[in-house]
């Protein structure tokens, strides 16, 4: 196959238009849909769904995952060769509290690698996994231990998530000593927040979590600050509620520790940034204990 | 239309399944399915489309927006009548950068409404008007200053964006006193950053972005973060960058500003709460200037 009808795949998947993928290539839409309908047409499959956003079908997740794996060889190669420095992209699927805490390191390692630059992915840690067998990423923080197919994991620690509210809300909602979690308002991070609704069963029970107020703040940080604020109780990391609970912001609602584990899954490819990569993860996630 | 039957539309919608809608409704599956049969068959038209996760037809989107401004005014009408605490929640798009910025306050102010909760939805201030337009939202932080059909707009303040990057960045593609725009890594939010696009041009021209190596950070803290540790130059809310502006970590590239005009489009609808979550957006957006 044309590596440059691959380049070009490539850069459709990422960009999510035929219009912006031409832009980025410095060619013409229509040469970038010729070299599509090549490729589909040596292939015999569909490979690109003309939604908005592109994305590609699962015939042709197959072979953008192919085309990732060697533009990383590749561009590693003639680095080595050439001695010219060629910025690799490492694409990578984070879940949002991790990128908020102890992934941060992972930003100043990667500026100091000099061939490469970091796409990341904010996705829930359920998630992300799925976009690793899509080709999408090379790399994930993902609740799943079981390596998907041609790639390793690593398990990286656990992550200990806390139900906490301010005092007043905490007190507002306590009778005679008792903490009454169904008529204190909640808070979430969006219509799929999984984590937060594990945490629930034995807290509340059906009938009463249906009345509950549920406010949605879609931003790992805007979470934190909702909760600051007093605009609901919710489960917050303990690296990042750590200082209000010792400043008094904050309060422990109980003694219970949701802990979420979380792994590192790659491609097992023989790639030295893969490999500087993998270190520097596995580096920042000592924080997680 | 039987009210329930147009509550039970909403849950899907802001759920995104008929499983999850059930269980927030308490009721079963099957019954969510059968009150959706029966609007469908009322109004003659496809409501749902099936997928994951679901979403409202076209038709779908009249009925929602319609069911939520009901839904508000019934809930107010019910707290004032009968003097009983009803939350109603109400849904705001925001563009990730003010709710990182200015936005913050009105988190606090909707804690204090008492008989409110706040859904928030992140979405460039370029897309923020489509979530209104479907009936999503009731309000929306937008760069659009024209009303949309049904609502009112008001002017919020300008948010100024300045090109900045680490000295030692900024000084490593620096030749001759003159800056190179070319060589130097830059950060974008996502695949579709307008805004980063749009201050390009004039830097640069097409044959050279096309080569350029670009990181890919979409969370607006982690952003900031990557700009700290020199991952790449970007483009920073002033009221963001102002202090790693002023202790030095952050060096501006060059004098111009980069003016993003914000307003804020809601409802145009009798409601208390509505009124009061306006004026609070309207003094948090005092900050703008």
């Amino acid at each position: 196959m044309n590596p440059v009808h691959l380049e070009t795949l490539l850069a459709i998947v990422d960009e999510g238009s035929f219009e912006i993928a031409a832009a980025v290539l410095g060619v013409s839409p229509s040469a970038v849909s010729q070299r599509i309908k090549a490729l589909e047409k040596e292939t015999g499959r569909v490979l690109v769904r003309r939604t908005s956003p592109a994305s590609a079908t699962e015939a042709g997740q197959v072979l953008v995952q192919a085309a990732r794996r060697m533009a990383l060889l590749q561009a590693e190669t003639r680095s080595r060769l050439q001695g010219r420095l060629e910025r690799v992209p490492l694409s990578v699927a984070v879940n949002a509290d991790s990128l908020a805490t102890w992934f941060r390191p992972v930003l100043a390692d990667v500026a100091g690698f000099e061939a490469a630059t970091l796409r990341l992915h904010v996705e829930d840690e359920a998630h992300t996994l799925s976009l690793l067998r899509r080709g999408d990423v090379l790399g994930a923080i993902t609740r799943e231990a079981t390596p998907v197919s041609g790639c390793d994991s690593t398990p990286l620690g656990i992550m200990r998530y806390r139900a906490v509210a301010t005092p007043a809300l905490r007190d507002a909602h306590t009778r005679g000593g008792v903490l009454d979690w169904a008529t204190m308002p909640a808070l979430r991070f969006g219509p799929n927040d999984a984590l937060q609704d594990s945490d629930l069963e034995g807290r509340l029970d059906d009938s009463v979590r249906r009345h509950r107020a549920v406010s949605q703040i879609p931003s790992s940080e805007g979470f934190l600050e909702a909760t600051r604020v007093g605009l609901g109780w919710s489960l917050i990391p303990e690296l990042q509620a750590g200082p209000l609970l010792e400043s008094g912001e904050l309060a422990l609602l109980d003694a219970t520790v949701l802990q979420v584990p979380l792994h590192w899954q790659r491609w097992r490819l023989e790639s030295e940034l893969l490999e500087r990569l993998t270190a520097s993860v596995a580096a920042a996630a000592s924080r997680l204990g």
